[in-house]
């Protein structure tokens, strides 16, 4: 994707606010091999999608774990949005009652392996103090 | 499922808030043959989980709504939820905005899918004023 | 894929046990696009796999059921093989009691939807007589 | 999202080539509940991720085809991106044969849906001569 | 969850029987971080839909490994529940068999990983003699 | 399964030329605890649906790429099809171009998924030279 430098502010911006990474580490986590799925993340979702006000980031993020959580297949991914909601004000315990939610709409297992991704998210906050 | 009358009369309560529905509506829709799944319904998810208050109402049926639109194969209580939704407090365009989020966590296809839905529901109540 | 007409014989017969079609029906359903596919039906589900006696056939109609209701993404299908685990012994009651596990590994949704679906094919049984 | 007019012309003329659509009726699929996916459909898929050459445009057809297969739970989508497909240069039986790749990948559902699907794309065109 | 002292009783008493857990390992699972999650496993899996004899605890098993294995996504569970399906009489290759029919109805890969999950249980088994 | 001696010879060549495994590889994968699920891949996928030249084996493995990254359950099979993708002709910057196109059609954790197991597979081929 051609790279647009206006968005790409905005998104770098965006991405540090919700989930505390720089452009420089989605560009590596990714970039290597595929530099256009970086610039697809950092200007279409984070400059882009994040950008409108019509959710607050507390509820992008909770709308972004519960559907993550549900699909069951995107571990990575849950735990950093977790550990975004948890930067964007969720609580601890708002992130457990999602997976009482998902247990009722998508299985006890996914809800299983959503509580056991949030216990990490919350060990590693712990360790860093 | 055994019933329990307390968890019952919650959850019959529960769901009329929710969903504009009666324990008895739940009933006629899964009870001729299902009258466990009915049970379930009402007394587990309702009477049960719904009764926390670790989430409001309106949080919840975000939480809904971004999981079926994200599973994208339960288009008939993904549109239950989405009134279910606006009866809680979210408005049409928080609504149409979750299916953002959701095109780029679950992709396009889920989205299209999602604001159909969405639209439908939303006819029905202008058609019903 | 290469016909075996051994295994073409073998097939249409299992298949007329387990679901009551003929191989014209399996041939007409997907056969005049999709000749191949009726051949992978008849030949390597009906005429291979379903041959082994490690499992009985009212078992495997049970696999295939609870398979089918956790993806919940194939309703027709589905309700071929509910007809068809009545074929092999299940009763109605142990096909709504599968659709009560369901509910708690794969969420409330796929279970209404898996009832939904039996509930269709009960009719039709009824009224067929 | 914000709208790019230079990214919107070249998905518009894109949208055109590869699916036969106009712009406006992209709109007036999504656009009324959700201008802003009617967007992210024209600017990013068809004026971004399709402008790239590293995949020529039946290659992307195939892979959108067999992606919509495997997951079976977006006909819609899957009819609109097999009509495309053809546009694109794919011959009818390479797409039922993409569904015998489906069958042993994602299991013989799909695949018959996938038929189903293909089946009444095949049939609208021959109406429409 | 507002736990029931009964269910909780019954659960406990069933969960050992199905999968040789007791209730304290089931709460040191999943307790510290979500405690109303054990209860809902407790009382409302084991403590509830389990306590119905529509299917017995065989059966109820080999529905719970099925639906695991073509959904494929929540391996820890599939291992689990492969380890009750045999703690409830089911012979390993009968397991093995599930994921035949699992090739046809989810295909091959998900049949892959369902041997591969058994396997492991197989031989933890095999070393615990 | 029953082991057709042809089919089994047709198709242990068709793998070693799409993956460079050998027979004996797929049955020590699978085979001691389920020798069925090897006559399976060898004889039906790789004896059977491979053998039809109504798609080349390159086309042949964009597919199933594409079908394996959008459901995102399946890693290990995701990595031994890109490498057979790679054996077939696809480039390393088609395999990355086929996650954009996920990306858009089932959503950026399943690219950034897709893309991980990619480089995986580009590193363990860089380190055997």
């Amino acid at each position: 994707m051609k790279s647009d430098p206006d968005r790409l502010q905005l998104g770098e911006q965006k991405i540090g606010e919700i989930l505390g990474q720089t452009g420089d580490q989605v560009r590596q986590n990714v970039g290597d091999v595929a530099p256009g799925l970086a610039t697809f993340v950092l200007e279409v979702i984070y400059g882009g999608i994040y950008q409108s006000e019509l959710l607050d980031s507390k509820t992008r993020q909770i709308v972004t774990v519960a559907a993550l959580a549900a699909l069951g297949n995107a571990r990575p991914q849950l735990c950093t949005h977790i550990s975004g909601a948890l930067n964007c004000g969720c609580t601890r315990s708002e992130i457990i009652e999602i997976m009482m939610q998902i247990a009722a709409f998508a299985g006890v297992p996914a809800a299983l392996n959503g509580v056991d991704a949030a216990r990490s998210v919350f060990e590693r906050l712990d360790k860093e103090g």
